[in-house]
């Protein structure tokens, strides 16, 4: 399948099949349902007593953001026979669990930061003990949010999504990712091999849970769930090299957080490795093979195709 | 039902009623217990590459402890109607979610403690950063386990712990207690109201979670469910009263970590609100209340019967 270049959030994935112009627009899909998210995220988390801990959660929750994972597991449940209802509190969960991953790694004994989407970070506001807290609130929270929140899907696999969060934010996941992360610092001479599995953990693994549990929490075919995983995979290092890429190329301003932070942290990145211009072509290619894997489901992959492209071409 | 006085952890709870001398041996019970806990939980973290973040977390997790988490969980379980082998992955998560908490506890930005169980901390031995990816990476571990690893129980009871223990452990549980605990230290005056919301919800909700979720896992009655809650709630208030107890009359040698602390940090305990001997009392009532609960399971309830005197009589 040959794919219009991505021009403006407004891509046509099917002219050249189907001769079709079903344009698709992805400016105003991602901010419908950014809305929609935004408001259960609003909606899940109540402030009672003791009234710090709660404010401190919605602080970094309701910071704004892509909610890329939010939307990346509403658009595979609805892809592959789901609704977006069954899939909220999942979406939901996703934003407390990389939410967290950010305010632990803003702490000053990780990445030591002070801004975060354009605000002071949450221990700047709330304190390093709060903050440690806000964290393991939301995490925990996730789990209870999913196992009791999720509607009209066999709990089996509320079950199977319980499991690959898990795994997802684990040792075996984000934390992993982030512990090699943190022991490459200032080390010149990183391999690609660890950079990548620094990514493939820190940023993969919750982007491909994302992308998968949408599709089990809709039942979808063993073969359909390797079809996602593959085209998770793909974005997700896609959406790493990107980062790497803006960190050097994009303004503090446009990116909302410090730029060109990698370089000052003498952090391993794939342009230190490959160079710029190789560095945008494998993430390219990488967005290519990823959309690959979603041909099978003609137009209504649509969101997600349109949602790679923007994975390359997006400023922040 | 009146019992006969715990003495050498051989107490008798039956023979006002039925005469017949049962005697049941808690210290044997707890010990053959412990290794079946500790074998598993030495089983559930494997050391992969990043191979420090497993040690950091098995560090931890196998630094001893009384396991009584995790021994009340498979206590309950049998007591209506399940097995061991049902109930051990949850056991084992809920001694992976406290023992995040002591790490995340012990903090230099929370209680800043160098020592715990007689060992050195988490992040006296491991740094901050990986003290903190630990607790988080333990956190995670705990949910995915308890749905990947649960056999023969019914999906939908077993998503029921895991929301439990979702709540039990966030800001509605151990996190709000910490919350107000932490904002309650150097104040002369603390409320009774308030040194009972820190203990209901720092040490009492995830011992809830440890009783209950046994019985959810057996499918035990909701009438059950809530005899299991009543007694869990006892023995948790009654449990960290003695806590506070033995800080006071018990040296750091006995304790396994660092005695009369919670004075040296002004922090409010119940002997500095009832004194000692009221204290003592109070606990002794409260462990009581609790066995009375289990009036009903007759001798099935003696391991839970002997482990709720254990909590009064304990010297660590």
């Amino acid at each position: 399948m040959v794919l219009m270049p991505n021009t403006g959030h407004k891509i046509n994935p099917m002219v050249s099949k189907s001769q079709i112009d079903t344009t698709f627009d992805l400016s105003t899909y991602l901010a419908e349902r950014k809305v929609l998210v935004e408001k259960a995220l609003d909606k899940s988390i109540r402030i009672i007593y003791p009234e710090k801990i709660y404010e401190a959660m919605r602080y970094s929750l309701l910071a704004g953001g892509k909610r890329l994972r939010p939307i990346l597991c509403l658009a595979t449940c609805e892809l592959t026979g789901g609704t977006i209802e069954m899939a909220m509190p999942t979406a939901c969960a996703l934003e407390m669990i990389h939410t967290m991953s950010l305010i632990h790694d803003d702490l000053p004994a990780m990445d030591n930061d002070d801004y975060r989407r354009g605000k002071l970070t949450n221990h700047k506001v709330y304190g390093e003990d709060i903050a440690i807290l806000a964290g393991d609130g939301l995490l925990s929270y996730a789990f209870e949010f999913v196992a009791a929140q999720t509607k009209n899907v066999l709990p089996q696999q509320v079950l199977q999504v319980v499991a690959r969060l898990g795994k997802a934010v684990g040792a075996a996941g984000l934390v992993g990712g982030q512990v090699v992360d943190l022991a490459s610092e200032g080390i010149s001479e990183v391999s690609e091999e660890t950079l990548n599995f620094i990514h493939i953990h820190k940023t993969g693994a919750l982007l491909e849970a994302s992308v998968v549990c949408g599709g089990i929490l809709a039942t979808a075919s063993p073969t359909n769930l390797e079809r996602l995983s593959h085209f998770a995979k793909n974005i997700g290092l896609a959406f790493q090299i990107v980062d790497d890429i803006l960190d050097i190329t994009a303004t503090t301003e446009e990116l909302g957080k410090t730029a060109r932070k990698d370089i000052e942290a003498q952090k391993a990145t794939y342009p230190a490795i490959w160079g710029l211009e190789a560095s945008r072509h494998q993430a390219q290619k990488l967005i290519e093979n990823a959309k690959a894997e979603l041909e099978v489901f003609g137009h209504k992959a649509m969101p997600l195709i349109a949602l790679a492209d923007y994975i390359t071409s997006r400023s922040n």
